[in-house]
């Protein structure tokens, strides 16, 4: 067979398979490498390009994409450094669990390690950091390399998303000439991939139901996960053990229809208070999913020495204390689905003291901080999200970047009844990759998308902003410009090396970003009192592009104003353990 | 000893070993778990601290400084992403022979794959791409873990400078807490490392320096190379055989004050005449370091059948046509030196009808290009090479971005007698890390340093355009403007794919640059016609901040008229080959 022919059907068989195992979209930067790949994804209805120009920014919005729909995306690179630049995005995606097809274009081996242009090593290129990695042979026209790319794509695709998810990548080699001609394929085998899922036995779990019916002083710890249907199945697990639901942000459990009360969403200041921790301290925690966002709730777990922890885990082990007892291995809703059954045979008896200690002391600390929020006038970086809790409607997403922003959404956004989805990159935390990643969430969904993020996440992604031009993105970004590194200011190295910290750690910039609004055709606003803010939010919300809007504040103020909130929140915990204590 | 003085002396004891084996500038960006480590560079005086936010643009630069200098320069990062993001310098540092000290920060072993925050997999992070990784162990106290991280230094900077240079990793893992008392610390030990460099046999040399004497008709094709004093050494060797120097841009041999009367600077218009390509066949090609640029060169060394060559190789392999004969590893001064020993020995006898031929044609092209390039009044891209080529003072650096720029570089700036070092990174041909990398270059140099850009490799690498500001650099930026990816225009896709082309390949974005020159505070001129655009780049020359000088082009007209030159170019060599037939 010719080779362009060849080149041809091997394409058309490997991007029909991709869209038969149910891939839908897929991200590229252009190349030259890559053409048969790209010209074969555009022959493919059912797949939708996405076209970016820093594969960086592609691999990022690619794995918003895919969070935001709960599907494989596929992101396309030609060869070289080009594919070197997802590896941020990949690392992400392998610890987050999102199903990421990576997709790199690649000289034939025998122009490798030889000098020719744009050639690297591409096998393993992520290392440990993908689920699977295989390399196509080059397509040569022999049904047999035909049939190899369709296992490879449908493999591929039903690997991403098998249990638990990440990222896969293929490396695919094209010799010269690289346009294909098409017309010929192979007929797409029948069937699917199915790919099984762990189950727990039962006479294992009727011993952990028996476990938890013993302790009936516990609490539930949801962690960031991002399944929005495990709320009510977790609520009627905590319901049958009377323990009150730690719910981390990202847990999907502070917002949304479920019933609510038993969800708790101040234990953040909670437990700042050192009084609390051991009037708190619970025989048993009961973990699900990843490490909650909450540093004190980090520390507290790790103080209480006696408190027994069994982790619900999807695969992973998300225990840096390594303090848990059980590890429940397993997708996460289907394990408490389990657990819930096993619990009604062993019918606990909830203590509703315990109970309602917990609850009196997180309402007591939220109230505390709204009374706290409602008397600022100042611009204040929490307030935003707040502000956001009332104003999110039905279906919206917010994301929160990493370092502050996704802290004050845990501190400041109380549990809500909309249906929001709330995301952050809490894989491996980084502060790259933060504007793509929600651009690519605002492209997978159809309510509005919000993005809350510092000045240097905002910097170190700024081409991911051409997304939004580009691809006719409406998101409202809320940019908290503080001029730096605004964690920093919270951590011992601010007042311990007070000399060198700005140069080391502050890294002030002084950038306007207004001009980078103008570079991205983007709109723009920067309010500087309250009912701006909330006016510009509201108006952001309901604009039919992106729009920026600038919070400018200052990195000292801001500590000293959390440092306010935070002892006000104590006092009144304090106060409530004694009111407690009387009672 | 207590854990933060067991820090300070162990970070001690690495910073100065660094310092003592030679290193003298370290890039980082801002993080929490690298603290030791910055805290412990910032207080050596000997080691320059280069600040940057994002690690991707923070990598370039310190390739760029690493090859400024032509000397090891250091990376510092925090844990997670922050490492990933490094990716694609290190691959361009490996292929290219940077040597470059990657220092990753780490958490300690017992918090890694168990969920702690910021944390990934930094163990062999970059693979095959790096030279060495080595993990140090987490500082204790004890002399042996100070020693031990001594070493790892002294080895670490000696292993990136030593033949061939390149990449070199080192994980450091840091428990809290994180800021570290200094005071102690071991005593240097005296002496330093020594690194061999392969010798080559004297038998085998004059067995090749005999086959050389043997082919009257060679050609020396230097290929890309960093070292300036190459440039003599490899005259003289032409000057015994009589053979002409197709010199490549990056070879350093183009500009300088060495014998330039065999360095031939036209020959990729040449090679574009399909008669010239028998009529110039050499009997043998002495090919010395990376592969040419010139697409037309390569292309005829893969045509020349019957041609022996002889390769020249620093420790890698560069002949992607697998046709080299004999392949000679070394430093590539040092082989030149001893093959041209060797020669002397062999008596050869240059052909000096040969030499004029392969002379006559080129100049033929050079005069026919210059003659085009005069009548052109309308903008053009390539033309900025040829009035650098007048503009540009002893001392200069000219860096090339990839793609377009380092093409038009090697057909329009021909052979001139300042000192001026170009630079692209030719190692991965990526369109990443541009504008980074030449602002490295710019910190390394005294003299004035001009990037030459597309307008995607500058968007790609936007957030690099910060160090100009940051570090008060005196750069030029000479951005083509050509709304996409203007290489693509070249290729077949341009014509066989036309309906898909814009939006797979051309990926117009319609950015106005001149908010980026306003968001990073930086000069900016649009010039229009020719006079200006000579105005604009000698006063960008002299001015006392980065300046941006933009040419808007459009791509298919820059098509038409690198076509026309060619065809110009090409007459012109028919007619010197008729000439040189007929005398």
């Amino acid at each position: 067979m010719e080779h362009r022919t060849a080149l041809g059907a091997t394409v058309t068989a490997f991007v029909t398979a991709l869209a038969d195992a149910g891939l839908r979209h897929a991200c590229f930067a252009p190349g030259s490498r890559s053409t048969p790949l790209v010209l074969g994804l555009a022959r493919e209805p059912r797949i939708r390009l996405w076209d970016h120009l820093d594969e960086r920014s592609a691999g990022f919005f690619a794995l918003g994409l895919a969070r935001g729909l709960d599907e494989p995306v596929a992101v396309v690179t030609t060869s070289g450094t080009a594919a070197a630049n997802l590896l941020p995005a990949v690392v992400e995606a392998n610890l987050a669990q999102v199903p990421l097809v990576v997709l790199t274009a690649d000289r034939p081996p025998e122009l490798r390690d030889a000098g020719a242009p744009q050639t690297i090593d591409q096998l393993r290129l992520y290392g440990t950091h993908v689920k699977w990695f295989s390399e196509l042979p080059p397509p040569d026209g022999t049904p047999l390399v035909q049939r190899a790319a369709a296992s490879a794509a449908r493999r591929a695709v039903a690997l991403a998303r098998a249990f638990p998810p990440g990222p896969v990548h293929l490396n695919l080699p094209y010799r010269e000439p690289l346009v294909p001609h098409f017309g010929l394929s192979i007929a797409a085998p029948a069937g699917a991939v199915l790919s099984g899922t762990p189950q727990l036995d039962e006479r294992e779990l009727a011993e952990v139901a028996a476990l938890l019916a013993r302790r009936r002083r516990g609490v539930v710890l949801a962690g960031p996960q991002p399944d929005p249907a495990l709320a009510p199945a977790l609520v009627e697990l905590a319901s049958l053990l009377g323990y009150p639901i730690l719910a981390d942000p990202l847990s999907q459990l502070r917002a949304g229809p479920h019933p609510r009360d038993l969800v708790l969403d101040a234990y953040d200041a909670v437990l700042r208070e050192p009084e609390a921790l051991p009037a708190l301290q619970p025989e048993l925690v009961l973990r699900v999913g990843a490490i909650p966002t909450s540093k004190p709730l980090q520390l507290a777990l790790e103080a209480w020495e006696n408190t027994e922890q069994i982790l619900l885990a999807a695969g992973n082990w998300p225990d840096p204390a390594h303090r848990a007892s059980w590890v429940l291995q397993g997708a996460l809703r289907p394990t408490v689905r389990a657990l819930t059954r096993a619990l009604a045979l062993a019918t606990p008896r909830p203590d509703t003291d315990w109970l309602a200690r917990w609850r009196a002391v997180d309402r007591a600390a939220r109230a505390a901080l709204e009374a706290g929020l409602a008397e600022l006038d100042e611009p204040f970086e929490g307030r935003v999200f707040r502000e956001l809790a009332e104003l999110l409607p039905d279906g919206a997403a917010l994301v929160a970047g990493n370092s502050m922003p996704v802290r004050d959404l845990d501190a400041f956004f109380p549990s809500v009844p909309q249906r929001v989805r709330i995301f952050a990159n809490r894989g491996a935390n980084g502060i790259d990759g933060v504007t793509s990643t929600a651009l690519g969430i605002a492209a997978a969904r159809t309510g509005p998308t919000v993005l809350v993020t510092g000045d240097l996440s905002f910097y170190h992604d700024l081409t991911g902003l051409l997304a939004a031009r580009r691809h006719r993105l409406r998101a409202t970004i809320v940019l908290l410009h503080n001029d730096g590194g605004g964690i920093f200011s919270f951590l011992p190295q601010a007042h311990e090396v007070p000399e060198q910290f700005e140069f080391l750690f502050g890294t002030p910039h002084g950038l306007d970003f207004q001009h980078a609004a103008a570079l991205f055709g983007l709109a723009y606003a920067r309010p500087t009192d309250r009912s701006s803010v909330r006016d510009a939010l509201a108006a952001a919300l309901v604009a039919d592009r992106t729009s920026i809007v600038e919070l400018r504040s200052d990195r000292q103020r801001n500590v000293v104003l959390h440092q306010e909130l935070w002892a006000r929140a104590r006092a009144a915990v304090r106060d409530a353990l004694a009111a407690g204590t009387r009672r």
